[in-house]
């Protein structure tokens, strides 16, 4: 134990940083973290404590820097600066999904459109699609998957408690917040990237479905 | 005073120029400068001269030696290149706020059509959305943000005296000009960038609806 | 013969690798590969074995290390590793086309909701478009091209019969499969990659002509 | 004069074919030039003879080598390799236009669809926008820009004759072909890369309000 022992995990934390700045480029890249929106977090193996995207940075600046250390209630430790302000939506789905080591949150003109386009119905069906098998235990496109939607607020501990009460009854790997965005998460940054490109794939089938249909 | 004070400035602006370079490298990227359109400019704290970009250069190929360094009324300081011919509504947006310090126009096809589409009443009305939390001391979706619509002209003071008028009545963040483009400013040149990006990103998102009730 | 002759076949299965990864990175770069979907072959001149993608790599990630060779029956050769789920399908088409040495599917949304929207009629009739000429032997733009679309399915072997059953009557160039994706072949990499971009190119102007007649 | 006279001119046809080649590169990445589709040809000042891009490859690996050198009537000198099938074209529209150095034939979605849909009246109709001041010798917005439409054939004279019989009665800035493509030029390459997205941004605004109003 000692010196080492700390060392490997420092090393370990800064390639999961490094890996995790690569798949925010990536988002980035494709449009879906504009004008300094979006927000990120990970977490060690066994860690409550967990990483979290500073705010207000721009997604394509994003470095190894801009992560902060916080505690599940969202305090920085030893850190002044601001965690994104959607830090409690974070540790809520830690808290109901123990299997989960990353989250990720898009914001994208798509969940955006189609959030407020189903909010009535709360929430987005989605069967009959291959690629639903990119949800983490999904093996079969002959499933309905329904992703909720909530109704979009400033307040975030109301926002995070519907989410819970959400989860106590239903399967979920992803919700929709109305006219603000989406979030979904995994058991590594991988699963979490996977399913972020499963749900903008189907967000743009649905959209574009829905056209053919006016 | 003297050599040294002089020098820092100037090493200043090189940076500030190298820095709006790959800004607009950026928004090019985005396509929302095709074809040599689009002016963009900026000025140092305190100044009333400003930097703006000369006309008809490539933005793909935009390089800091293409800012020209004029007066208020427009006139470029030792130079004889010809600055964008717009320059005469940067003046004016910098006078009505002196907090800008910078200020993009982008051409798109969304700000082109949208602009037509909604001239008759004059503004864009954008409501109900997270991003516009991206606009300078907006801090809830639950705000109505108007974004005024001016007809095309090639009469530039004209034009500039259309926006000075509507400024002194109203609030505003962005304008469009009908056929022709956006306009937006910010303190920095990255909030002018987020203004961009969220004034973009909305209008794809009202493009879309308006297609979704068709 | 001997070790150089060998030397020179590896030599030319590197470099045969290399080439692909470029191509599939294009076709990731395109989002025509979102969340470890879609999977690629080739074989060499003469040979029935044949390289294929292994199962649940990112494409953007995609490696030469991610091929795996294969036996005509889908068994990979002194390999651990798991290949593509639809390695049958591949193997079916490397028999119904003796020509064939390369084979790339594709999981686009147009793809995907193309082949939903048409699937009653079983198939997608192209005609009077200039781009047909990039099939293989296709001379003019009056032509008349159906490309088949089948029913999704995981039974992968009953898929690969439909198809067979369906080449001993028809010519065909591509075919797609509701709701998962496009399939389409070529004598060389660079062929099947033009015979991707011309099927995925006529799919947006089919969909976009789709609209204009809402 | 002599041999240093005659280096000259090669190192300044060097050096336009490596610009050439990036604005190439730059068609392409913009989706512009698919599946080995396009053509383009530049020409020296006081010359007839002029280069033209080989037949069949892939726009995104275009390099200097792939220009072929041809007489006005479309014959390779000193050369075995094919020039574009529609070499002829370019032919007609030097002849036609003697400021034109340039020429660029894209093969986009958008080309391919509006040219269909507006076939019967046989042209485009383009006013009100800002960015047709992008048309060299075009001053204002307020003006009305007729782009013609021919139907696709197979056969280049004929439709080199048609053109040419358009442009003896009509100012003429690019045609398109009824799915198959845009044609247009310039005095230098950027000029005729500033008119390719001029056209390619207005057929885009053209197809988006087209949807407005269905």
């Amino acid at each position: 134990m000692g010196g080492n022992f700390y060392l490997c995990i420092m090393q370990n934390i800064q390639h999961l940083k490094e890996e995790f700045v690569k798949t925010i480029h990536f988002l980035h890249a494709q449009g879906w973290a504009p004008a300094t929106s979006s927000n990120y977090s990970f977490r060690e193996n066994g860690e409550v404590n967990f990483y979290i995207s500073e705010s207000g940075i721009d997604k394509g600046e994003f470095a190894v820097e801009n992560f902060l250390y916080v505690t599940p209630d969202g305090k920085p430790i030893d850190d002044e600066r601001r965690p994104s302000a959607e830090t409690g939506l974070h540790s809520s789905i830690y808290q109901l999904y123990p299997e989960a080591h990353c989250i990720l949150h898009t914001h994208t003109v798509l969940n955006t459109i189609i959030s407020q386009f189903f909010l009535q119905q709360k929430a987005l069906f989605l069967a009959d699609y291959e690629i639903l098998k990119g949800f983490s235990g999904v093996k079969t496109h002959e499933v309905n998957i329904k992703i909720p939607i909530f109704e979009n607020t400033q307040d975030i501990p109301a926002l995070a408690k519907e989410v819970e009460v959400y989860a106590e009854n239903e399967q979920m790997w992803a919700f929709l917040i109305a006219g603000h965005g989406m979030y979904t998460w995994g058991s590594t940054i991988a699963e979490a990237k996977r399913h972020v490109e499963v749900v903008e794939f189907l967000l743009e089938c649905e959209y574009r479905k829905l056209l053919l249909r006016r």
